[in-house]
């Protein structure tokens, strides 16, 4: 359903073209402060930038606090936080409303709903739905900082451009001003050309996003079926268009060797580490203390402007389809609010269980 | 927690060295038949076999059911299955107590539950515990059966041999056969050998799990947050070793451009169809009604028999570690079957909750 | 938290003086014809009527769909449902921040939220979030109504004087025109009478409402902890001012006879009913078919003109409070749809799980 | 379902006549000192005592820990407490399986199960049932006393007999000695002389049991749904013959004015307190550090030897039933060591959620 966590309990609601997006957060410690600027923050960073990945269709996106505030303080009720939609010219949807769109949810949806979803932008199930995620992650990253837990997430690859391994440091500071969202400046000139050639032949590309999570205490998680892998990987699939999750070596761990995979244990002034970040800071499902790192494939905008084999579902035969308007070539910068979002959420749902962010603060 | 879904609900319980492993079973629909000698075939094919990748070590486990079943038919009671544990030696887990093995949980969970943990054998951390989610994923199974929906899984990569594309008959009756789970002779042949030669240095292999669902409809799987990539990934993370899961193209989709990966639809003998299958059957987090494709990376056994570095935490200092007894150098044949396992389990959840398998058969 | 349901859940959010009340529906079949006016209908007969028993404060009240509704029917995307608030005068509330009132949440609420309650108007503990549930139920009961389910509640005491038994028919008719919701008219006449002497002294009444559901079919409610019973029991609750609630005979069942209390079974034209009503509808916490009768026992207003005895929370010493304002002399009346509303809402969920109430319409 | 709780969760399995009944306990702290003599004890007292109350059969009913525990303490994982039963004579079922006995879940249990649930001694609607939340309980009550909160119940009402007011000190002291675990030994008296009436005539009789907690924090509920009240009320009802749950005053508080009913506020050696005890410690759904009172209307025991009228299930016309066996003229006294452990139960989630039960002991 469209809840998420077990004490800090998002739910989102909103559609692409509706009235408004927006999300309820249940369960947060009360004492937080909290405005509508700070929830405002995240949103902008979600915000399309300039250069050739971008749509040039522009929002306002104005966050406004709808309950679960008092004198800019949370009081333990729940938080509604809201977005507002713009009037939408919704012509060409109305056109294709019986022809779904390869990639998108049309179909899916559709057939889920007996026709009744609505196909406008997507509906819910259009990415700006990640804006209710990322006003509930602006909360849950308040909450994480307050107990010396900060997430960071970078693109690290578009186009099958990789970029170079970046420290966390890193990320914070250079990822986080860089248009493609990449911490490593000559990739990202390498991705800008990519993505510029692919909207030119009105194509899209995709991606891998890394989200990294600092200063988490050990022993978040819980075994057998709420580990840490577990809820993050659901939470990240709830972001559409991320296809893959792996953590640590990841995929990668399939090619190695116990030896080489395996994270020695050792003492640092007097803190006991590991040698190596294979686990990606999870064992048994469980934070050992280390950076958690998680990367996430993002698979290409479905929406391009060439031509795509469809059905007419009403006529039931086949056509095509050529979906118009201005959409991103590349949604992976955008994405990386997202996955900083899904991750500080379900973290903070974790720190509030093991009563690491206390319940009054 | 240890329970996983919202209408079809399991529970797992045990040790790896305790008295038993079990799972309790809740919301199963009432009439259907059941003995324990079903759930034992899909124990028994979690079971070693023969060849340099299996422990040499063989349990009887035997499946018993305890409550839920009157005259071989579901009674619309919990369901409780259970196989009883032989009597173990646990004076090596005795000896390394407090030197946590490399790769296990046992440091995260020591820390977690404050020094209580059980250690014998990995304790609730244990591979064992998959036994469990099998027993559970025999019930799911034959739900699902009844409604025309079938699962396999097969061994797809060990230690960065890739087995050729598998056609779901195949992989149903050739990987069934094969001790490696393999669908490609010749490529299991050479994994063979290079658990092998791992085993022979004391060392182990990883690899690369696929799993594919037929016969599902179009419909299963909840926006925002229960999607069905979503569930499957939290339910497939359980499975201890797994570090990735991807759907379709999964994370090569980040390497595609929107053209290549959005498969069309047709027409094909009245029923709508998918050209390609990138999507893994998955769009907007709910089935399209195409085969279901999930891979998950799965590390290599942590349990070598290399000298490791680690800590002992009682005198916190630097230390080394031999992990003795007879381990599988490659556990990625034996996994198969959980992950089979979870993805039965998720897909009866969806198909009880969309009403597709009936409360009372 | 503040959600109730497990496939038709409800997610309250907003304050008494807060900026709105509301609430989002998740697992809303699609397809329902759903419009503001729908859910305003029942929000008004929550309205204070005129007489002694009512406050003299009107609010507009008027409800507002933000999500989930497209064409006036329900998508399948969660609802969103919401009542803007008044400005409100808070000065009183101010003043009395630190001495909590007797009879509402105010000091557990400070003492809980570390002072971070909402305090104005009782915040979310107000009376005035039932009106979330209500528009909650106002869904509830177009969708049970699809399926032949009807719900209708009444006073059937205040201050001690007891209304004849009325029939369902009389409930919806008499009992709905009724100021204070009663079908029995001359019982009416006296309720009024005491209200009105209660309010003159500065004191307010409690009393008892009945609810019925009729149409049920047999097989609603799941063992062991999910009963019909229990269901119902904790939504009632969460109406404030509820301290009791019992099925059927309820109280009474405990001064009966195994031989007085078992309802006999019957045959009648082909069905099978029961020869009396003490079991309230429920056996072994599920419908057995017939009407399913639920009291609860409603506290008197707990806002009362007398002094009363409380301490000061800063000062840590006793002293005294008045509380000003209009208020309800008697809130049973007012609450009949509250009580109706709860019913709505388990009784739909319940039924959707059922696969009773499709999930497309 | 078959599950209760949030944090600290059981799922009860098994049934009257089949093999075993048992409980899972998932959340429960690590290192809790726990045996099955611990929680033999909580068994024991459920045990049918002499007199004319209870049935002369027998059951051994020994305590076995299946999992969870290594040397005498919790470790954190899955606790598995079961009690396995005796053999059975199902014959007199088998007669009565398709005449549904009066009062009991028989028929309801029939349609919703397709005909498949387990009818032997009532499968599992039996009281039976009630051993394994006791043994939930048993844990449970060994939490909460390491924080102070102890739980103890009592027999107040018996055929319209009512016991005198008791102090929690005679609960516990007189109450827990008493065959009918009654603190008023002259009402007991006169309790045992109505049942042997009873009995002699074939019939049963119901009654009332209170159930004091005392030792709470404040703070302990969360409102909108998750009230103390209201998790409370359902795990009580998920007692077979439940009918009514109320706190403080109950239905008596319908009658009282507000002057009353309020409970004023004082301050005694430097602890906030009420002046009396009319909310039953519970405002707002949360508590308020006051001891909690709740009392239970349990009905009559429907197995009674008079004939009563019932349908024939297959022959589709009236017919009667004599229902045989050895059974309890009156459950009251049994009932109420279940009453105090869905106390405990609910109680200790509360307080592992609200952090006051750590995770670690």
């Amino acid at each position: 359903m469209n809840s998420l966590g077990r004490e800090f309990i998002i739910t989102v609601y909103g559609e692409s073209h509706g009235r408004c997006v927006g999300v309820v957060i249940d369960g947060c410690p009360s004492g937080l402060p909290l405005t509508a600027a700070d929830v405002q923050a995240d949103i902008d960073r979600r915000r399309p930038g300039t250069g050739p990945a971008f749509t040039t269709r522009h929002e306002e996106n104005r966050v406004e606090i709808l309950s679960g505030v008092l004198n800019d303080r949370t009081t333990g009720a729940p938080l509604n936080l809201i977005i507002w939609n713009n009037e939408f010219d919704n012509s060409d949807y109305e056109r294709i409303a019986m022809t779904p769109r390869p990639g998108h949810a049309d179909y899916a949806a559709h057939m889920k709903y007996g026709g009744f979803a609505d196909r406008y932008g997507g509906g819910m199930f259009s990415g700006r739905m990640t804006a209710a995620g990322v006003m509930a992650g602006a909360v849950a990253r308040k909450l994480l900082a307050g107990v010396g837990i900060e997430i960071a997430g970078h693109t690290v690859e578009i186009g099958g451009i990789a970029a170079a391994p970046a420290a966390f440091s890193s990320v914070k500071t250079i990822a986080g001003k860089d248009t493609l969202r990449c911490a490593d400046p000559a990739a990202s000139a390498k991705m800008n050309e990519l993505i510029a050639a692919a909207r030119s032949e009105g194509d899209s590309l995709g991606g891998i996003i890394e989200g990294i999570a600092v200063g988490l205490p050990v022993g978040l998680g819980e075994p057998f079926f709420d580990t840490l892998e577990g809820d993050l990987a659901k939470a990240l699939f709830s972001i559409p268009a991320v296809k893959g999750v792996e953590f640590g070596a990841g995929f990668n761990a399939a090619r190695m060797k116990g030896s080489e995979h395996n994270d020695g244990f050792t003492l640092k002034e007097g803190r006991i580490i590991t040698l190596s970040g294979n686990a990606g800071g999870i064992l048994g499902g469980i934070s050992n203390g280390m950076p958690l790192v998680v990367r996430v494939a993002v698979k290409p905008t479905p929406s391009i402007s060439k031509e795509q084999q469809t059905v007419d579902l009403r006529e039931r035969k086949d056509t095509v389809i050529t979906v118009k308007g201005r959409h991103d070539a590349c949604i992976v910068p955008r994405a990386v609010a997202a996955v900083e979002a899904m991750m500080a959420v379900i973290l903070a749902d974790f720190a509030v269980r093991a009563g690491i962010i206390p319940k009054v603060l």
